[in-house]
């Protein structure tokens, strides 16, 4: 009996339990919350899932072998912990922490319990990303400029965390796929709108020692929708729309020329210099690839994409940011060994 | 006799002079360029216009009331001096100056010979752009939350001045426009691909005494063209599309709301909250609304929309932003008397 | 005991399932197909409906009041006719039948059994369609000139009937809805790639007395989705296009006026004569609604939107379309009592 | 001496004296119209041209060697008549004539005078639309089975001919372009807003030998501006939109494939089959283009691509589409030797 129980009945807890109960990587699932209507909806919504009020209870079972939390940001540290010390493997919902140091002690749990930790990163489990990175890697971009994400919409307020822990978790994960480099120096300013504690605007920029720039707008209060990244390279650009249901990923066959004065006024009605490519983009769903990536991790010890170290980089990054926001945009230098 | 001088048949001279010539506010028009062979393409493109290679004679000829830079950046702040000390009206190509200490000589220049100093901000005459400052000042979108501008395409590399000043200058003189506040906090990050002295990424962020926050992404080095403003208040907010050429003004009568869990799921599907309005923009040529108001300004001596004083708030803040992007982003902080 | 059985578990069934489990208009919910492994599919993805192999069993069953068919067209008028004997309500999946002859005996058996006879005609149920309705009817749009509906895509062949009976059967019914009209001409043409008996590109215009025009363009073969539907009045004009997910429609304040020569250059840039509106939509769904149009109909006896007699108008009018398809475009005369 | 003579100096006049001011095709451009204001507005618009009030006093001057027809669609034939008989070579605005009997009488005028006859059909020479002939040339689409046509905007009313002769006789001239096949069968439908004689929207349809199947759907009446062709081959599929600035030109490696049933579900979400390629369209003006053609056939009797011959071809089948609306419908054949 190998159970896997999705911890917290919330906003996402019922993907995870639906994906996990279509793959076959789990003999049984199990959901767990604390509120009895919750648990209720569970089995109205999911016939085929056991229910546990109970945590501790989870934990003391040996049949559950893994755990999947799913619950306030707050909380993923100690639950994480207590989950890796009981001995289960662990997926938890992005961010792996708030603190740096509580990743590292949780890389170091896992470590020690041989244990998987792993990070629920979903969009380095969609196709589209996927492909870039495979572009980045063949070097059809060539060396890698910038790259630059725009990630905007409409009031799904955290009342937990800011925008940056929200919304540029996602970009920070992605460009981290994208890249095995980490950036040396990272900047963010905010704004929140109502006035409180929280941003509800976050804009960040890295800087990497190769000489590529990041930059990330990410918002709460657009009335548009936008998920725009452009990666820039010294070959070949791309841009990811993620918005785009047909075309999400354009790949343009332009680099950055220099021009001539006669050549400028012709630019105007020509600003692209090349042809325009966008491939089929399979339409598999990303967590359920992430899913799998966590069963075969368990199973065959293969190491998934966003394994404890690709989390706790996000988490050094973000905090890094969270620090220069509260110094008024203050450069903060990371070191990486 | 009253005659503008046009000088420099560059990139923009053309434009100027063809809407000189379609405009009543000159009895004549002339052009000043050194290069012989601009000149003989200033006859043959416009066989109404006079010409003439010397700046000194344009500027010792008594029929000569106006003239109108569109040279190169360095060279606007000694000639605009030279022509005011001449006693001629002069219109200026943005930036009025790249130092704020040369844009106040000229200030005080104008000032002492009592004539026109105006800047060449050509959105700020935009019917679209003047459509959004009136709903701004009607009250319409509530107080100012965030202005967020994107303005990034490829390859119109300036060979004398950086991104900040080629296109940052633009956003910077539009939110001067849409508001009468001044920033007092400015900073900038910025990057060059290929990496040179002049950076060819800019982002620029400004905080204002009121809680308004701006944004400015702007880049050289871009596969896809994009002319993105968004305008948030905390009634309606407004997404200006340059590139849309019928619906270039959406308002969205959307304020930021808080909301309950349960909402938080509908709202994946349901990101806008209202109704969206998009007023018809009357095709009027932005350049010719603002070559009317140089004339206007001579013969009535109604200040332009972009004077001196709205141009040098422009330098000021593009300065500062400068100086931030030069000391890796630190905050440079502003004062307005 | 009120139970639905929703017969036929192919496409549409298990949509059918869903939102009859969601709906409170019925005790229980019976899913009949003859396929073993669909029943088995049933209990998998619906623990809480109830399967039958045999249509028979579910006529003879007293507490099934009611019957949605969902299963291939050809049957719709055999199955429909012995539900309505068994004294069940009915729901047939669009179209309700093939021939005309064959609708009106539909017709005529349920008015004989005191029965609902509905046909699921989903995009009459769909806010966007409802809200283009309402605007006709309180002469919004003034007096309805044209209607012209693009519907193609890749790939959704059927293997029973042509792509009118598949496709622009939605925008008929789209058209029977927005005005109480019926036309009294009906051309159609078609071609079938690749060459077979059923058209995958069909071309069907029809004529109203008052002077509508309406034209359909519906393609399985096309490499990209377009479902776009103009509706001109001589006071507004709307555009609905169902994928766009955040202004599906827009309002345009447009009439069609004359023009001098003069104008007729400065229409270049200016083909839009008015402001555009596009109102929010609410994001229900169309089938909830329906389902619920239905289980009111049984209850209250209230008739639903698409009722036998509006299933029964969309069919003659296909009929039509196809028979002039068959005689290679001529015009076929329809006459309404 | 070598002069061309543009006769008529309206809408589309003006367009063609700048362009053949630009061209060094002829040693002098003159411009002919009745009206003395045009002319004035000739010399103001074009100081380079020379005027003329007599199109008799164009014909009997032997320096001019060329006339290009800018007047209402009525007077084409008896002017281009006209103009052969007195030995120039013509070139006709698009369309060559109203009727197909004096289409042909004009080819045999240029024969018998051995002078160059071209109509301006422009978009024949338009980079995008070259583009796309050499993709079907090359065999990259397969066998053409359809061409669907798009082609609606506001308010650009001819006072003197139908929405037929205005806007399909664009893509009509497209498609003879794209294809040496000449439709067999050609059917029309119209309709007139406001009511009158011309009709302000036609759909017309053609079907050839090999199976092509086009349809084209124009209108005056539209609230919005599409300009939209879909070229369907076996192999590949072209979406051609012309209003896309950046990428006019997607080609589409998208066949028509039978699906299973199961597959079908999946194809909701994936109706794409391919990936996408959108070559780079060099920024030339198709009116340029045009020209040049037109002299090099004067100068190197090359026939140009759009000679009488393909102008006659077009009025041919516009002619059937006329007949066809006229009669309601019905199907037009033709026979091409």
């Amino acid at each position: 009996m190998r159970a896997i129980a999705i911890v917290g009945y919330g906003y996402w807890g019922p993907k995870l339990t639906r994906n996990f109960l279509q793959s076959d990587g789990f003999d049984r699932v199990l959901v767990c919350d604390e509120d009895p209507e919750r648990l209720r909806r569970v089995t109205r919504e999911n016939p085929g899932a056991g229910t546990s009020p109970s945590f501790a209870a989870v934990l003391a079972d040996p049949g559950v072998i893994a755990v999947a939390l799913a619950t306030p940001v707050a909380t993923h540290h100690p639950l994480a912990l207590a989950a890796l010390k009981a001995g289960k493997h662990v997926l938890v919902e992005k961010p792996l922490a708030t603190r740096s140091a509580d990743a590292d002690e949780l890389l170091r749990a896992a470590a020690a319990s041989r244990r998987v930790l792993m990070v629920d990163h979903t969009f380095v489990y969609h196709p589209a990303v996927q492909r870039i990175r495979e572009l980045i890697q063949a070097g059809d971009l060539g060396r890698l400029n910038y790259i630059d994400s725009t990630r905007i919409n409409l009031g799904l307020f955290q009342h937990d965390v800011d925008v940056l822990w929200d919304l540029a978790v996602h970009d920070i994960s992605i460009v981290n796929y994208f890249t095995p480099e980490r950036p040396t120096a990272v900047q963010a300013v905010g704004s929140a709108h109502p006035p409180g504690p929280l941003s509800s605007i976050g804009i960040v920029t890295l800087r990497y020692p190769s000489g590529l720039f990041v930059h990330v707008n990410c918002s709460w209060v657009s009335p548009v929708k936008i998920r725009h990244i452009l990666v820039g390279g010294d070959k070949k650009m791309v841009v990811y729309d993620d918005l785009n249901p047909t075309e999400p990923v354009k790949i343009y066959d332009t680099g950055v020329v220099a021009h001539t004065d006669e050549e400028r006024n012709r630019l105007i009605y020509d600003y692209r210099a090349g042809d325009v490519f966008s491939p089929r983009i399979a339409p598999r769903e990303a967590l359920a690839n992430l899913v799998a990536d966590f069963a075969a991790a368990i199973n065959n010890g293969k190491p998934p994409l966003s394994d404890g170290r690709f989390g706790a980089d996000t988490v050094r990054i973000l905090e890094a940011a969270q620090r220069s926001m509260a110094s008024g945009g203050s450069e903060i230098r990371l070191e990486w060994s």
